[in-house]
């Protein structure tokens, strides 16, 4: 039965990239209100997609960009799982560093035979969530069914806040509860070997700005007298890391749960084929000594200075004594530290630094805490087992050092352990001009797919 | 005579007011490439000035922004003056922070009845150089005739690293030559005290220019792994200072002379009454521990971050890890530190603490050294008589910790000495928003230097 379902795929696969590229020529860029009527569009094309094969499908409004829902509850054993994807698109800008409209999408045959795909959206996120309806649109089209009970729940604020989606879930927690969630915005470990993200980091955001003498001042008639707040900044921000790269906040390691050694040598050895780093120039990891890159990006906390200003940084030079200056400061998270225990050490770590004359305000940029799936969740175990008989190579479980914000939300509002499962590759220039995904991705993800709602059945 | 042309300059006042708006509402600021029109301009109204009354006068170009000479050598006996001022002014930023156009002068009464003159260079320097010029047009006036042989040298980079001035001295070495120069940049001890100011800090200029990562990173992917070069400056800007507030450049204080404790003493009682911190919302010396306001300012060298930038500093958050980070830092000097020497100790001390994966760039901004008259010079006995005469308050001798590098220069290649005579005050906010030069200030200044050429041809 699966077989005919890959073969119904398979056959299919030229009207399931006309069905992806009807939704990417709509330009649902959803940070920029000229916008709102494309998104409105993306998300009526997404619910009318579901209808057509069977979903009691609907657009649901919010306070900002609709949600599209979609439920199909077949008569059948397995767990029921509820998949999310977004509909809405990064803007395009610089619009000039693209070879032809990031909205009329086409195929390009590489040098090497391979085949991409390339448009706004084409792999963050349409590519990828079509690669899981597509998957639906045969077993129904095969079978008559799902062989799991399925709810679908599209976004369309993924790329400007997603402000809408906590009161959404928690106004349908009943609607949406399901056994697992399934999330199609992840990539593979490379071409060849697909992937299992099961951990990410939270997030603290934080801003502070400290305040000195009442105006800038001239450098010259005020040096060595009066107090810089550009030298208060650099020694608070110098002060986060000590020599061996580890962050000083007092406590800040509670709740950071020791890799085990099995895990730190399975990704010592991941790092050394690892591209990361030397992709931008970079040879050397630069955090906390003794670990590998993927340690210290999937499995350890960190704090980074995002941005500072103070002072004159135009053309030329100033010689001026600025009456403020100001950083932009984000601490990811791993285990169980919390975010708000963090940005109260922080927020204590630079009052202690602000010397007479001075003061500091603080603004808060969001927190949200980490997040990782039990390995012996039974979920993962099916889900590495598809993935691997569909690539033929073993799937890796992997973590990602950034934050979905809505895997945490899925576990805090709704209860639900999420798989993130994807086929993006590290050169799909989400986000950037010339945004590819490749046709192998969207081909065998759509199998990928399928095989996992069977494996799930199971 | 004198008191003839003391009657015709408060006769005039409100014509000379006219011509200081005229200079006042051209947006000389030399170091934005945007600005060289109007600096043309402002050299243009100068040069026109001073051929209105008698000067032979021209705008002299240079390979920067242009000089404008005047010479009016009148059958006299007295010693020659070279005066010099600046007709360049500062950037306008925070331009939100002025209340009005900054190019738009105004006079404003305040609640005491006192009346300032708001703009950007009221008080530096076009006020300044006009009171100068407004007292030769008095003596020509009233006299046909100046009392002492007197150069007039106006420069357009003063606020911009004046790179262009000492090939322009050197190469019109004979041209320039004089008894004594005046230099009318500097302040007034208070409000109701002349001064003459017989010491200066000078100052060497620095940017760096610090790059890790090929592009802009997110903090999430690469955090803990990617080299900060946020990180990097914040670290090299703290380390320039010790917990005393003393410099850490190794040898930076060689050629620091004690300040002899008789001098100390003077200082610590003036500091005392001295409005410099409390005038700008600050109570409590920053600098180096144990020494008082005026000593930190006046006697003792320091090092100052004038600007600061990595990342993103716009409204929000980005959680990007910069390519790039960078600072312009300025350091003081006092005695015979060598400004050569202090770049290059810089520039060693920062390749120091550049790590693995990171490269520095250095940009230079301009080096004078300190300069101090000999208070034996007996120009500067007729200065104190001139000045105590006309404000009927004994006049000072004071230090500044601004640099004036032409007054370096004017002793290293034209050999002379400099009287640095001024109206300015402190609350005058030069390089700030809302600059305002005192009513007061412009006119018993104009007074003040005519009783000063009369003096000098005693």
């Amino acid at each position: 039965m699966l077989d005919d379902v890959l073969a119904r795929i398979d056959a299919d696969l030229e009207a399931s990239l006309d069905r992806l590229f009807a939704l990417l020529r709509i330009p649902s860029i959803s940070t920029d209100p000229a916008f709102a009527g494309a998104c409105d569009e993306a998300a009526s094309w997404c619910a009318a997609a579901l209808a057509e094969i069977g979903f009691a499908a609907a657009v649901r409004p919010t306070a900002g960009r609709a949600m599209v829902v979609g439920h199909r509850t077949d008569p059948s054993a397995g767990p029921s799982v509820l998949f999310y994807g977004h509909y809405d698109v990064q803007p395009v800008d610089p619009i000039e560093l693209w070879d032809t409209d990031p909205f009329a999408p086409r195929i390009v045959t590489r040098d090497d035979g391979s085949k991409i795909i390339v448009a706004r959206g084409a792999a963050d996120d349409k590519g990828q969530l079509l690669t899981f309806i597509e998957a639906c649109r045969a077993f129904v089209a095969v079978t008559g069914r799902l062989p799991v009970p399925v709810t679908v729940l599209l976004e369309g604020e993924e790329e400007s806040g997603g402000e809408s989606l906590p009161p959404f879930l928690a106004a349908n927690r009943e609607e949406l509860s399901a056994d697992v969630a399934l999330v199609c915005d992840t990539g593979m470990w490379n071409r060849t070997t697909p992937a299992i993200t099961a951990s990410l980091r939270g997030v603290v955001g934080e801003e502070i700005v400290i305040s000195a003498a009442s105006k800038d001042l001239h450098s010259g008639l005020y040096g060595g007298a009066a107090r810089n707040p550009n030298h208060v900044l650099a020694r608070i921000l110098a002060d986060l890391h000590d020599e061996t790269g580890r962050v000083t906040l007092p406590g800040f390691y509670e709740g950071v749960p020791d890799t085990p050694e099995e895990q730190r040598a399975q990704w010592a050895e991941l790092s050394r084929n690892d591209d990361l780093l030397p992709g931008v120039g970079l040879s050397i990891p630069a955090g906390e000594a003794g670990r590998s890159v993927l340690e210290q990006t999937w499995g350890r906390p960190t704090a980074e200075v995002n941005g500072m200003i103070g002072g004159y940084t135009g053309a030329g030079f100033k010689t001026v004594i600025p009456a403020k200056a100001s950083a932009k400061v984000s601490f990811r998270l791993v285990g169980t530290q919390d975010p708000d225990k963090v940005r109260e050490t922080f927020r204590a770590f630079v009052r202690a630094r602000i010397p007479a004359d001075c003061s500091v305000a603080f603004e808060e940029h969001g927190a949200s805490g980490g997040f990782r799936v039990d390995l012996a969740n039974p979920h993962l175990a099916r889900g590495r087992a598809a993935l691997t008989a569909e690539w033929n190579t073993e799937a890796v479980v992997i973590g990602s050092g950034g934050s979905i914000p809505v895997v945490g939300q899925f576990k805090s509002i709704l209860g639900l352990d999420t798989l993130m499962i994807g086929f993006g590759l590290p050169d799909d220039q989400i986000h950037s001009p010339n945004e590819k995904y490749e046709l192998t991705s969207f081909h065998k993800g759509i199998r990928s797919w399928a095989r996992v709602l069977a494996e799930l059945a199971e």
